[in-house]
């Protein structure tokens, strides 16, 4: 099993609090320690931080705690490999191009046959099953959408119907975004919470770390974060069902 | 005008010697100072930093500058904006995936009427003429080869007519890899040096530091350095003709 973060946040927040906690995971409080990766989208624009040795000793990986990196939506992820030889270029999340936005995806599970799926447009450059799932999720909507279909709830069923094919072949929780829209599909195991005002103060299950949100943030702030399992033991997580999908815009819940 | 720096060697070598001179450029020893990014391949995997800060006193830079990450091939650039506003974006290098490869490309001019030629399957994600540019280039490249022809030169030849079609547009300075190949074409100024033993030591152009490069190496490394301007004052670069390309392969220059 990995572990998943994500964030969809409706003005530029850093995620140091929750990454300081999951990072503890690879290698420390938990044993993914094959490597991890983090996306962060300024706007349009990504910056990817991504190194295949244990994130809790890894240099980047303190960067990124210390150097708090205001930003729209996150997507990380923290490795403990099964299918596919520890190395850079198997190392979530994966990003590629599509309608001149950048799409990156991060999944948690096993897919069996998944390689047996044909691909048209993208490639998957290393040899995971994620990987493989990711490029074949981008064909398809590549294929059945050249251009942006008009409505949001057209490709969010679209990408739910594909997540469903997906989650038959294994265990397929997995977070995407197009840079604006956060879905997060859960076939076993995603929590997530929405912090608005009034906030209050959270404490990390993995580090001894306390933060109190309210002098962090402004009263518009509407963040959420998005985890394999909840990363603070003081605060109510919404566990989703297998089988559901999400998606956050700037924040909230799109119903 | 912005600055470049390339570097394929047929061992993993850290660049910190040449990117410690290069990010003095940005800001400090040159105008240079709308943004900085750099991409490490460690064999097909992929690494990338990118900061539309100046890279001078920027935090990831000094972090790529202290952090030795070995690399095959590096693609670096430091911007300073003339087409397309200073956003994460708009922050070379850019990056596309064809044949299940990473493609990355970095560019130093300015191409008049780019945005008129149309494109396929990549698109660009920022405002630039640059990534407008590469993701022509990728097009032309997908276009006439959906599969990877069995020749080097085949694909040396092509990429060397799309870039001599460029120039025409203006100014045109770039580096290009496919995660094996440096290919590097000089519209108005490029310059590389290949260091191979007996190693000797050399000085930096833009800070005061000294390497001797035989304590780094083994005699068996072979790494060539391309950049706009050499980076060093005790060394013999090589300049690049206008309308020239090299190419290069674990370091060594392609005939």
């Amino acid at each position: 099993m990995c572990e998943l973060l994500g964030m969809s946040a409706n003005t530029p927040t850093d995620i140091v609090f929750s990454f300081s906690g999951l990072m503890q995971r690879g290698g420390k409080t938990g044993p993914h320690s094959d490597g991890w990766g983090i996306a962060f989208y300024e706007g349009k624009g990504l910056r990817e931080f991504r190194d295949p040795s244990p994130s809790c000793d890894s240099e980047i990986a303190n960067l990124v705690c210390r150097y708090p990196i205001k930003s729209n939506i996150v997507v990380s992820h923290i490795r403990q490999a099964n299918a596919g030889r520890i190395a850079l270029e198997n190392t979530h999340p994966f990003t590629r191009e599509l309608w001149g936005k950048y799409w990156t995806f991060a999944h948690n599970g096993q897919l069996k046959g998944i390689k047996k799926y044909p691909l048209k447009h993208y490639f998957p450059v290393g040899t995971t099953d994620s990987e493989h799932a990711f490029c074949w999720i981008m064909d398809q909507i590549r294929e059945r959408f050249p251009r942006p279909p008009k409505r949001t709830s057209t490709i969010q069923k679209f990408i739910q119907k594909l997540c469903d094919q997906l989650w038959e072949l294994g265990v397929f929780n997995m977070l995407l975004t197009d840079s604006r829209y956060l879905f997060c599909y859960c076939s076993t195991r995603l929590n997530w919470i929405t912090r608005r005002a009034p906030f209050d103060q959270a404490s990390l299950k993995d580090a001894d770390i306390t933060i109190d949100f309210a002098k962090e943030t402004t009263e518009n702030d509407v963040v959420t974060v998005v985890a394999t399992d909840p990363l603070t033991i003081d605060e109510t997580w919404q566990a989703m069902n297998p089988g559901e999908m999400v998606m956050f815009d700037q924040g909230e819940l799109c119903k």
